[in-house]
């Protein structure tokens, strides 16, 4: 990575992935195919792999990250491993677990914000609300179309629903390789913004 | 309120108000009206008024609120007034504001559940993270039908889109007046979670 | 409060009380007694009360100051009234309860920014813990000296255990209303950090 | 590490390493290589070596901790390495960095919680923050003594200041190769509480 100074340090790229944790979405197998084809690409693109360190399929992805020699990060909403396990019912196979002990919703704020890019399978509610924060944290955002939930209709939300702009930081493919690909170039394109909210002064707060 | 086990104690009731805050919304002539008397009717009925201080329609109800007598409170995004007003460029009439220093992503979870119950009038993006942590987190819900942005889809991305149930405390309706009566009597019928992430032991987890 | 650019608005006042919830501290009658009279002088100066909504001297604090007619706010670790009442153990009669959910640690953080100053009564760890965030944010504190605890080492702390400076900001006396006096002074002209962690690029981290 | 119930699941030892980030216990060549000798000894033992990502005693047991082939976890107070390098002024070689844009405080609790125990060496008023944390949610903590700053003042802050008990997960050595050990020895002794604020049911609210 070289920031605008010409300050050069590498760091391997971190692939936050998130999707259904319940409901229809985690017993159909198409996305299941899907999140751990995608997993399967992160893991052996020497990516570090990130995802909440929740059941569905998330959790088909970490699976195949680690198959493939990817080292993984799970952020936990749990306190400790065994309210991770009794209380949330999650697994817990990462190779780094950060227990925040904040819930749900902290969680997937920290969750998106450990990531370079974050791709997104399937999707309910829970879903949508770390898509709301990727898209407000201006944070590169990889759909995996075509995988059940709200896969298919991000641009419908924003666009329609909501009347906002698509930004040109989120990329759609049913193919998790080729989304890859695309978010991977997208990362190198679309910086990150430099300072949280820092939309605020550019062009008004979002509602 | 009287508490499971006979306790009783009396609070006012918190009533917080959620919408877009920019984007086309703001300047629609119907929404800002009905955000106001949304706004005068909390006042008028002694609630306490909470928003997350930020412009657009939560101000406009603020207002109201304020010129009917209602005590009215702010979570400010913001570290101090200082950057309230000059980096966020949001309004500060309130009675009380905190400023949370926890920018806008962690402010929203505090300021829904500062609340009893939460009204949504309009509403893009921003406004789409609240409602996702407020039905995470299972906080009754009133929708202003008819303001505009998201007001009128609701069922449509609870049902349609995520594949998930539209539970029985979201109330909706395009009068404010009857929405808030709606909204005061699932308060009563349906309280709190008792516990952060309670559902997760009964429903397991949603995604 | 005026502003830098000449911005108006009045707000009333926002004093935090921390101090001991348990240990020997409250028990002692000196330190009640100063407790009590701290909070009857911030209800009759018209000040807005703040405390972590606990048992002890924040709470004898509470009490006097609704007494003394003032509007008394409390920022509870719990996520619910039922979890705060049984799980914590912990008084609710503030006027305006917010139910953060975020359990101690960050209770104590949001605590504080929501005070324009903060006054410390007694105190162990925990008061310990909500004086150095205070300390590290630059908020203006006030000790009442002879009130058990931490309270008469805080120069101690700083200056011989962690070998940093004393801010001009932090004042002591062990008269509460004495003390409301220097502290009202100090706040108004030791104003707020603009942004947190602002110190970082003035004085360096501390560590 | 085996839970309660039996569930067996190897996940390797993480060691969170906090002090003098500043002040003049950075600049002390025997705290500066007690430091060193502690990252060494964390990445030999093949460890999990975590810190907040910022410059002084801790940065010299990272370097160490690297060289000793150890896998590195900064948590980041910045929301972006732009921000953390340049505002914070802070190192970033760590394996992996979380950009948690949390700012220092909420920082220092995301940092305490990701570890299974932490060693505390040298040490001002943001290490005491991080101790107060650490005390309060009953994490196995190790103080490298005669390392400057508060490290040779632990048991008369906890006993004689706060008049609290000093509890036996706490371990205390100069030798930071001893100190590792024992805190190896008090993580397997010495589980950590099941949930956050557990002690509120056991013990009381401290204060």
């Amino acid at each position: 990575m070289v920031l605008p100074d010409g300050n050069k340090h590498y760091h391997r790229l971190k692939i936050g992935v998130m999707g259904s944790a319940s409901g229809p979405q985690i017993s159909d197998p198409i996305a299941r195919a899907k999140a751990t084809t995608l997993g399967t690409e992160i893991g052996r693109r020497g990516h570090i792999f990130i995802n909440g360190a929740c059941p569905g399929l998330p959790n088909d992805a970490l699976l195949a990250a680690q198959a493939a020699g990817g080292f993984t990060v799970g952020i936990s909403p749990a306190f400790s491993e065994y309210q991770h396990v009794h209380e949330y019912l999650s697994p817990h196979d990462h190779d780094f677990l950060v227990y925040t002990g904040l819930g749900f919703m902290e969680r997937d704020i920290i969750n998106i914000r450990s990531a370079d890019g974050v791709v997104i399978v399937g999707g309910g509610i829970g879903t949508l609300n770390e898509f709301t924060i990727a898209y407000d944290e201006g944070r590169p955002i990889g759909i995996v179309t075509n995988s059940g939930g709200i896969s298919n209709s991000i641009p419908h939300i924003v666009e329609e629903l909501c009347k906002r702009e698509l930004p040109p930081n989120i990329v759609f493919d049913d193919d998790p390789a080729v989304l890859l690909d695309k978010l991977e170039t997208t990362i190198r394109a679309f910086p990150l913004p430099l300072v949280k909210d820092a939309r605020v002064t550019k062009h008004g707060i979002a509602g």
